[in-house]
């Protein structure tokens, strides 16, 4: 076996994630990321990265809060739009027919039809580079009636969530489960 | 629609990653991880954490330096154990039969039959609370040789990389490509 050098430096398969937030005005902004992934389990925190020109670096500073929402595989056109366009430009939310619902306990906006929902208050903000990441505490994590198994356990097959392969730029969705954690390689 | 709080906070679905550091006496470890993530462009940048009480927490101080492993699906009893044991108490590539390669660029081995590997240069630490993030510049990405299309762009059905679903404890395999980035929500 050989390995050849890859020009794309960034890793194969990242979560596509919808960030909530509200700008100065209280207008509710959406944004898709990418650079994202939890961080911590206590507090259990997420990690999401932005370029310092995006309108949602500025809402999550001027804020302190940010939601995640999942977007299923049939939501694909909505999120993949949520990254093309700017809230500085357009209302995202109008332009796409979906719903903002205000979090009742994060200054932030989430996605009513997406299954998945994560309500972040902002803990940490890390200069890297081109990017800032931002972590955030995980106050809440709400999941869709009826997509939740008995303790609001998801129920993966049916939230179906994206990943992005960023050297082809294609998007992906989840796969069959292959195995118990903490159990498949016990000897 | 309406949505059930999950007791799980934390994400639906996170990518597996195997860690890659040399102790003090500069034996291989693996450790798998999968609070991970993309975290800047430019420099290009990973983030992995880790609890204090791990050897890859101790090792990657000591170093300054690891290796992300993307285990194929075929891997998962491996990926798995690496998860399970320590490093303290055993070797772990002996164990399994893997190979350790000394990275020529960084001071971290890495997984030989893996199909994807990412290596990396401490950047910064970040406290944040039960886990430490690490923030790893990338200075390579290597992807095995059939695997790769032109320029090393990764194909990700057959690389196949794992993820791993934190509430219910399974692996998921990665699905079908359903859609290009940038262009599948154009107007």
């Amino acid at each position: 076996m050989s390995k050849v050098s890859s020009r794309f430096k960034a890793v194969c398969l990242a979560p596509v994630w919808v960030i909530g937030t509200y700008d100065r005005a209280g207008k509710p902004n959406v944004s898709t990321a990418a650079w994202v992934g939890m961080c911590c389990s206590d507090p259990p925190a997420v990690a999401v990265s932005f370029r310092k020109a995006t309108l949602a670096y500025e809402n999550i500073l001027n804020r302190k809060a940010f939601t995640a929402s999942i977007p299923s595989g049939n939501y694909i056109k909505e999120a993949d739009y949520f990254g093309i366009a700017s809230g500085r430009d357009t209302d995202k939310f109008a332009d796409t027919g979906l719903t903002p619902v205000k979090s009742e306990l994060v200054d932030a906006p989430y996605v009513q039809e997406f299954p998945f929902i994560i309500e972040c208050k902002l803990l940490q903000q890390i200069e890297i580079g081109l990017h800032t990441q931002f972590i955030g505490e995980i106050i809440d994590v709400k999941v869709e009636e009826g997509l939740a198994e008995e303790k609001g356990r998801p129920i993966i097959e049916q939230i179906s969530p994206l990943f992005f392969a960023p050297g082809g730029g294609f998007y992906y969705a989840a796969g069959p489960q292959i195995g118990k954690a903490f159990s498949a390689g016990k000897r």
